[in-house]
């Protein structure tokens, strides 16, 4: 079907796995390296180089690493010296500027635009059509909603930029907007098409333009009248804590 | 020119009628069904898998079917069991998640991203880099216009999630955003930027983040002094009342 | 490495300079001329017909031209009718549709969506995402940041359409709307977020939905103290007054 190595183009250098599957059209550049079990789909680019490429003749092309059984969905441009943990996942169409680290059990949606140097950590997810400026970093068990922007530049244009640091277990609403430098806090929910114009607190739920604090997290109800946050109580799919429950897990994590 | 079958993989068990044209590059995969006089530019991808296609070897492919004269504009992903009507457009770059069913003269802009299990009627409009979740429903004659946002999770994450409804004839500002499980009216307008957080009534004019109504948009004016809305009363390009007016059209309808 | 001609198709009336380098999978329609120096990345379309093309057995394909020096990121789509100047870079999988006039030294983000009949000056950059409806005029020296949004229609739908004309220096904030029609003068800011609804003076400085006027942006001061606006006093990367000095360099412009 897909797997039938048309218009495939792989360096010579780069290290695929035994059972790495390969997409039509997609090209994989030198110093790859793919972990067993992972697809890469049709029409990606994987290790694509930096400007200096087509510049500098002795351009020199760094190792780009994607871990195992991973799922690289089609058009994926991955830079070179990106470098991604196990069972990493993305939608169509992202594109990852060099030099990223993304942890292990990741996902990137659909046409989100990572400009490079980003951090971020383990079983985090970007839904589709995120924004990222160079250098931000994000923790463990972040979502990102839909259409998000994070922002490096307070005063535009300058080279002095600093990107947003987000702590573990936010969420982040739809359409919002993360000013440059700002920090959130742990298990902070940001409603959606909010401005964060300032530094958030640990379980703080802030929403608008810019965005204010409205509640402690703890205090949002589901209709069941159940608290809904901090929300890994109420939900573990594809979670670390899945089927233990999120107590257990957090023991389980203690040295 | 375009049409010259370079790099073209086409399943054998699709069934492409006399006239479709196919451009360079482009795959259709198994029990795909395409309409005569229809055009699939280059770099498509129609009846693309669903994950479960990488991971299961008893993987069944269902039906994928696109009617006729349609235009599917190059780089297009329409994944398994989606069902198009007759002469859909789409910009380049859209992906359309499974079993989405779209009537007949429907427009999806270029860099749409749909969920899947969407529902759209005839003659409704999508402009460019829409994102809509799972199971978003929009009735006929709608215009949804650019970078619009609808969202299907109150309390995310969740699984318990649900998408707007739309019914006929609305029109959506671009940029706007429309939280999960809305209801909004025939005739509604939504203005630009908006964040739609509750149901919205058949011809009420909302604005705003959360969006408030603003008016009845009967009494919105042109510039003229004419009334703007209802707008089938002044626009009719593409629509089914092109040339007849809109209600010596209604009448037609009447059974 | 890349540029081996795999699966490249280039009509023979194009003419493309000597020093020009292509990607793989790239296709160059009729009538292209590209100068001196330019990289033409993988999988781009350069020259892409309007619909017409696919109607109309008397289709004529008027040019396309890219000036010397350029660098056309993979996955460009540049509609037939375009004119860029020199030195014009764009990221991935930009789309600009047909008789864009671009000046020099420009630069059009990853993902932009430019609708067509757009004139842009000289040393102007768009970040990513930005969405532009056809007709917009920016002038030289506008920064426009990420998933920026131009309008041209005030009672949608409608056939009245009317682009934003934005004049020099100015510089956008990430995630504004920029209503149909609206003029915006020299050396304005737009804070991220903002929708501009009204005209903008020059030296403006405007935020929120709908844009109030904040302050004149030279009484906008960095951390330093020093003034932040106008911004060419302590930002020339990339401008043509770097190592000059802005005073400097108008002088020179004088007759």
């Amino acid at each position: 079907m897909k797997f039938n190595n048309r218009n495939v183009w792989i360096d010579p250098s780069a290290k695929i796995a035994e059972g790495v599957r390969i997409g039509d059209n997609t090209v994989i550049y030198a110093n790859v390296e793919i972990g067993d079990g992972t697809v890469i789909a049709n029409d990606c680019v994987i290790g694509e180089p930096i400007a200096d490429f087509y510049e500098n003749p002795d351009y020199h092309h760094p190792k780009t690493i994607i871990g195992k059984n991973g799922l690289i969905r089609s058009h994926a441009i991955i830079y070179v010296g990106c470098e991604f943990g196990d069972e990493f996942q993305t939608g169509h169409r992202v594109c990852i500027r060099e030099k990223t680290k993304i942890g292990d059990n990741c996902r990137v949606g659909t046409l989100c635009d990572l400009q490079g140097d980003l951090k971020i950590g383990n079983s985090t997810w970007l839904h589709s059509g995120v924004f990222a400026s160079k250098g931000t970093t994000l923790g463990d068990y972040v979502i990102v909603y839909p259409h998000c922007v994070f922002l490096d530049d307070k005063h535009p244009p300058s080279d002095q930029l600093q990107g947003a640091v987000v702590d573990d277990y936010v969420q982040i609403g739809a359409r919002s907007v993360i000013m440059p430098a700002v920090e959130i806090g742990q298990h902070a929910l940001i409603a959606s098409s909010s401005t964060i114009t300032k530094n958030v607190g640990s379980n703080d739920f802030v929403a608008g333009t810019p965005a204010k604090r409205m509640k402690d997290v703890r205090d949002i109800l589901l209709a069941s009248g159940e608290k809904a946050y901090p929300w890994p109580y109420r939900f573990d799919r594809g979670m670390p804590w899945s089927k233990i429950g999120h107590d257990q897990w957090l023991k389980q994590q203690e040295p």
